[in-house]
């Protein structure tokens, strides 16, 4: 398998930003993600996660825009070339020199900084990528019909809402929706009682494509920039009632939220994967398929979901895990499939649009990512160490997504975390 | 029926643009519809039209922006304000004023300007407002179960994509995607064999509203800026294959059609009609129902849809008329209660996003408003005057919608046309 990697790799570089070099830091010298921050309520800028600072890029004289999309529609070429330079500038070996003092002028503590959205989201697209959630899922909508006939042959994918994804720490307003019981003759309009959330990854296009071109899948990760975490909070019972014939609307609308760092392919080069199918499975159309996605294709990120509910808060107990994944375990499908599929009908990315992965839950039960599938609809509510249970969230419930990738030889990366609080 | 109807509306008022006085002309006077254009290449311009002319607004010293999306975005009392003044102006009454000759050097030709996509659309939803279309399609997706149960009670709806949005004229190249015969073991990679068209009414967003805050149907009005044509170009094959379970995708998102002006509220008052329900159908929940909705919620737009073939080209033959119909007979929900139920929920709506009104197909046979519905699948083909018989669009096709509103006492507005030709 190639892996990709180069000097910015190297296991032994260490940071002159000492938090960097901290084990288990998730935005050591080998990572560099990019985010957009403020200061004080200031204009929006760009800087680069490195251990508890940013480093401001534009502070730096490493660019001249403060736009994330215009970043992301450069050719991967030029971002590779700034990661280099960030990996050299950043790197122990640069202590004393003049760029390092300027360098240092420009660092934010990230604890002084506002994160904001990543970039400017045109078009955002979710797709349905573990096939044990759209088996999970599919058996409760359709007990009949779990996995529907057109699974394994198509990345299965809708469009979602752009204006409503937020960032991280943002709230989410539990939503009112029409509600509708199996017995009841008719609708009301009341909360939802069945709210949920979806751990997902979210992909950012970096280059975009014309309208009537298709981009093949050998190229199809030149137009990919990065990941992020992804939470789709999810209205079941609005969407058990709304979603036929044309899909989820206003069950997922109201709100999505974004984890603020968007970690590079560059940096996820360590821990790529083969994609592989299950025995039996079909093999992917050809326009999915290449030598490069076999070996290579896929993305291993070990995934986390935690929950503080409101009166552990005030107990003083930490979030608890409620679940834990790898990419690797749940998707069907690899970034790059998502990307010829999307635009194999000549449909035109724009830098800076959102690919989410859909829920990323693995085979196990304790690897599900969702409360619907934790909790089986409701039917066996997770039981919280302090007594308390679930079977979806209720207000004042803090729910947090964590991902990372590890793997002997690399050192460890960070996506960091996205969180949202529920409030009535 | 209270009509809002006021001096602008006058239908004695005649321009001094000779023009707007041509019977059946869809930009008179009491029309004056908005739009974005340029000239040989220029920066795009905001525009209004009156009869042949297009009176550049800026270069009139009405507006200091070429910004669409902040038009929109101002209350609906500026854009009255602004209709007086461009109503005072551009009458007869006008003649000889300073500002008469002023406006004649802002007046650019229609048929020397390029017209633009009327605004920056953050957000496409398409609506399935006509129960005729949901029932004729349904019967073919699901013959046993065509209309579902949540049909009558939630205003259909779901996201599409906004970046394959274009204005009249621009080519549509017939998509490849995901095939598969109902006989087949599985599906082929191929260009689509069943491409539609889908006759649409496109509302704007004017005003937006805050994430978390709803818009109750007495304001829904208050945040729609105007209405134009749209065709959702449909590929029933890659539909009929992947919309299970989430809804449409591919099937939608390599085009979609706009025509360029844009037809405010305002001049759409004297055209408004009552909202009823058919004997026996359930009434709306309580926040999608008001007296007024009741009184004028609904609009008269008579909708007609054309097809010019390539044969019929070469012959000199002009376009046929393929449907007719009118939005009092097709649509089941108002703009009004759109707005409401989009909202509901608390997903925030910005100034420019685009809400379809999903095909408007009124009861009879020949007021279908897609081929899959004229021609029953293709069960019945759509015979032309010249011997050629149509299933689906072939290459060369060119597709027009046409709309206008008349009404006795009031003078006749045209929304002008949207047109398209597929290219292989």
């Amino acid at each position: 398998m190639t892996l990709h990697t180069d000097a910015t790799h190297d296991p032994s570089l260490r940071s002159w930003v000492a938090s960097a070099n901290v084990a288990g830091c998730d935005f050591p010298i080998q990572n560099l993600p990019f985010g957009r921050f403020r200061v004080a309520g200031g204009a929006a800028r760009i800087g680069v996660a490195i251990g508890d600072q940013i480093l401001d890029l534009r502070a730096a004289g490493l660019i001249d825009t403060d736009d994330m999309n215009a970043l992301m529609a450069a050719p991967p070429a030029q971002r590779q070339a700034l990661r280099a330079r960030l990996s050299q500038g950043l790197a122990s070996a640069a202590i004393g020199s003049a760029q390092q003092a300027a360098w240092q002028a420009a660092l934010v503590p990230q604890a002084q900084a506002e994160m904001l959205l990543p970039c400017r989201i045109g078009d955002y697209t979710d797709f349905y990528t573990s096939v044990h959630h759209a088996t999970n899922v599919g058996k409760q909508f359709r007990p009949d019909n779990p996995l529907l006939p057109n699974y394994k042959w198509v990345p299965i994918g809708y469009h979602g809402r752009a204006s409503s994804i937020g960032v991280s720490g943002a709230p989410v307003k539990r939503p009112m929706g029409q509600l509708k019981a199996p017995d009841a003759a008719a609708p009301v309009l009341a909360p939802c009682k069945r709210l949920d959330y979806e751990l997902e990854l979210g992909w950012f296009v970096g280059q975009g494509n014309a309208q009537g071109e298709s981009i093949a899948i050998g190229e199809a990760e030149q137009h990919l920039f990065g990941v992020a975490l992804f939470n789709d909070w999810s209205a079941r019972d609005i969407q058990g009632w709304e979603y036929q014939p044309l899909g989820p609307f206003l069950s997922k609308n109201f709100a999505s939220t974004l984890s603020p760092w968007v970690v590079t392919l560059e940096a996820l080069a360590p821990f790529r994967a083969p994609f592989t199918r299950p025995e039996g499975d079909p093999q992917p159309l050809p326009y999915l398929d290449s030598a490069a996605n076999r070996a290579h294709g896929a993305f291993s990120i070990t995934l986390e979901v935690l929950l503080q509910t409101e009166r552990m808060r005030a107990e003083g107990m930490a979030p608890v895990v409620l679940s834990r994944t790898d990419t690797t375990r749940a998707a069907y499908w690899t970034p790059a499939q998502l990307v010829a599929h999307h635009t194999v009908n000549g449909c035109n990315l724009q830098s800076g649009d959102l690919f989410g992965s859909g829920t990323l839950s693995g085979p196990g039960a304790d690897e599900a990512g969702s409360l619907l599938e934790l909790a089986v609809a409701g039917q066996r509510p997770v039981q919280l160490p302090n007594g308390e249970q679930r079977s979806f969230l209720e207000d004042g419930d803090t729910l947090t997504l964590r991902g990372w990738c590890e793997r002997a030889g690399a050192v460890r990366i960070g996506l960091g975390e996205v969180s949202g609080t529920i409030v009535g």
